[in-house]
This record gives structure tokens, sequence and C-alpha cells, in this order.
């Protein structure tokens, strides 16, 4: 099962050519993760960050663009776990418009606490949760 | 009428005390602009900058931060038109969290062609479009 | 005395229409700030935020946008302050390039408590060294 | 021999924890590759984008967050060419706040055509300045 959402690329998101600016991807990505914690794993960045004192970092990130995406496109990013440690968990997100692939992402994300800032085990409800969205390794990229 | 839309207050929206980062208000003032164009003004940003050479600049910006908005938050965008000149409309956009004014804002923005870069005369079915978000200008604000 | 600072249009300032969108002036007007402190006032926002749980969030904000910016225009800042209050302080930026006028910004910051979020008043060492950019209320601005 | 440039993270830059949002390094890293352009190889984004209808977009990117980086920190970015092909270049930067890793990027940018927006041949002028800072294959990375 894959996790999916929906984000239009606004006037904020081209560059001067009219296409997507990459490093606003990234931000589209992290809006993605903080929607799948929200909708599917139960709690919310707010929860994680300014209550828990806890965060969820990228440690590693791999990134193909594959097509240009313009002013107006409505992109789907589609989320599944590929792997799962004991702090850190391995995403793939594709990116699409009406069935085009324009960016293939693989994320790295850490699980840390804040103060001091190092990593540490994800919480069993938490990855339990997680586990609903994992592929099998062997499944093509 | 107003036009109204939500926008969830993303990590990519705050700053170091948690708070949305005032340039962020801005990036979601233009998209409500955006969305206001698309929804109920018959034209897209799309439309408009890349098909018909025309866009719709700021002129002139006033802001009242009332009240911070933190990460989560889901603030409603309140769109009125307060007045509409030969080629400049002025907008007021009530920011709001559950009836709590967050943010007053007061956007002139001028309709203008590219190349050249001048202002232009609202075409008539645009401007009979946003007719219909005018309100009185005796309204308190 | 004007605090000046200069920055580069750079490509993630732009828009489709390869002019400088809107929030990003507000970035640039932040970091303005941000160097003024650091340069004149004796303390960084590192210290003012992390170390002393201090803060200065916008409270107002005027712009108007005169002219365009594109993209390598070098574009100087400079900064002025047209009064201090207790926990507030009025500044009036006025964006340049090569001696044209770009944008003109009046912006109130207040002096504020982090935790919890609330205005106190501006230690006296930091408004002394404010005093230093008062420029006379009757200046035409 | 490495391009490099030093940018001060700003509170832009960074997110509620206090560190650098992964997708501001990103925008970094173009500022990095637009002054590379400008000081070293003769020509500005706004002359390859504006006038000359060129572009250079991001066409795979791999990036590894090192350690975090915070408010004030002033970073050392260092960009070197790993290899050139006929329209595709490869660039390592690594980017270190006094002396200590802080991210490791591989970034493949791809010489484009805006309309229609498709790769063509590096301009030799081009090349030859580039080849000034490739390193050789074999460095450990």
């Amino acid at each position: 099962m894959s996790f999916t959402t929906d984000i239009t690329v606004r006037f904020a998101h081209v560059d001067a050519a009219g296409i997507v600016f990459f490093p606003r991807y990234f931000e589209m990505v992290n809006q993605t993760v903080e929607e799948w914690f929200e909708a599917e794993l139960g709690t919310s960045f707010h929860q994680l960050h300014l209550e828990g004192e806890h965060g969820v970092p990228a440690v590693r990130i791999e990134t193909d663009f594959v097509k240009a995406s313009r002013l107006g496109d409505r992109l789907r990013f589609a989320l599944d776990v590929t792997s799962i440690g004991r702090s850190r968990v391995d995403l793939r997100i594709v990116v699409s418009c009406r069935g085009e692939e324009r960016v293939r992402i693989r994320l790295v994300v850490a699980f840390v606490s804040l103060e001091p800032l190092q990593s540490c085990p994800i919480p069993d409800a938490l990855r339990a949760a997680m586990e609903k969205f994992l592929v099998p390794q062997s499944e093509p990229s």
C-alpha cells in the first residue's frame, strides 16, 4: 500500500523557465512525509517536535528528475517504505502527473531526539504503523 | 461574498521559534490569489503568464501580524475585493484559525503585460468576475 | 546613519516572469535585519533565539513595490530606525539597484520572549545601539 | 582546483529544531552553481536563461546529510567537476563549517535549450572553462 497526496504546482514553486525549481520539490516531499505521519502514523510533526522533542531529519536523499513539471500541474506524490531499521526508515517517493513519472526519490530519515540531537529507536507503535507501507525489497523500483 | 481557502502550516513554514516565518505567509497569500483566479475568475496563473503573457504582480501590501500561527494550524484565508481600478485591484485578505484572527492583509495587485512589463486594462470578463467579490467601501475592515 | 547590505537576486528569488517573486523580498528583508543585529547591535539572531529565548517577530509591514528586480540584479538594502518604543522598533528599509528605487518597506518588529510568546522591554544596551540608526521623524520618507 | 563560496545560515534556512531545513541546502547549492558560472565560467544565469534561452536544470542529485547546521553557522561550499559529458556535467559539492563536514552532494546538471526544453551540447568555451575544475575520477570522494 502506498500513501498518496496531491500537490498543485504553484507560482512559488517555479523558476524563470516556468518549471519547478528543484529545491521546491523537497518542500513538497517533506509535506508528503508530514501528511503521511498525520494521516497514517498517528502522530503529527507538531506533536513529534514540539511536544515529544523528537524529529525525523533527512539523512540521505537520492533524486532523479525525470521530466519537468510546470505551473498548474497537479502532482501526485506516492510514498512507500522500503526498509525500517532501528532508528531509520527508507522511503521511496514517486512523483507523477496524470500517470507520467516526473521525479523519483529515495529518502532516508532518522528518528532522533532533539536535545541532544541524536538518533534513538523508533517507538513500537510508530514502527507497526509504518510497516503497513512496507514494500517487498525485491520489487523493482 | 468572500473567497476562502484553507492552508495547513507545514514544517517548511515555521522558524526556529516554531511559529510561521512571516515571508511564508506571503507565499500562502499568493496561493490564495492563484486559487481565486482558478476557481472563480475563469483563468489560471498558468494561462495568464505562459499563454497570455500577462501577470498580476503585487504593487503594494500592508500586513498586520495579529497573533502567531504554529506548526499544524489550519489557517483560513478569506479574500474580498475592496476596489477595482482600470488596471489594479485592491484585495483584503484575513487569515484566521478556528475563528481567531491571525493576520490582516491589504494587497494591491496590478494587471500587467510581461513583455514589456507595463500595466494594462483589466479585461471586461475578468473585471465582471472580480466584481462578485467586491465589498462596500464603507464596511469596517 | 543607515545600515546597508547588498544581496544579489538569485535564481531562487525569481518567478516565471523572471522578476523577483515578492515573498522573496521579505526573506531578504529579514536577512538585512539579521545582519544589522550581528554587525551593529552586538547580538546575533542565534544568540537572541537559541541562547536568550528572545525573538524579534514582525508585527506590521507596509511595502511598496516600485519597480521590478531581475535575476542577477545587485540590490542594496538600506535600513534606518524611525522610532523606538518600549518593546517595538519601527524600521524603514529602502531597496535600490544602482541608485534606482525598487522597494520601500516600513517594518515594525517587537522584542519578545519566546516562552511564553509575549512582548518585553528592549534591553538598554540594545536600545542604545539601535539609537545610532535613528533618523529624525520629520525627515521625508 | 575547487570553486568555493561561503553562505551564512540565516533565519530563513532553519526549522523548528533550529537546524537547517534540508530543502534550503538545495537553494544554497543552486546559488553555489550560479556563483561558479558568474565568477569562473564567463556567463551568468541571467545571460544563460534570459538572453541565451538555455538552462542548466538538475537531472540527478544524491545527498548525504552528515551533520546538522545551525543558525549563524558560516558554511563553505566547495565545488568540483567529476565528469563532463556531451550535454551533462557531474559536480561534487562538499559543505563544511570550520573544517567539519556537514553535507556531501553529487549533482548532475544538464545543458538544455528552453524552447523546446531539450538537452543540447555544452558550448566549447563553457566546456573549456569547466575543465579547470575537473578532478581525477579515481580520487576518493
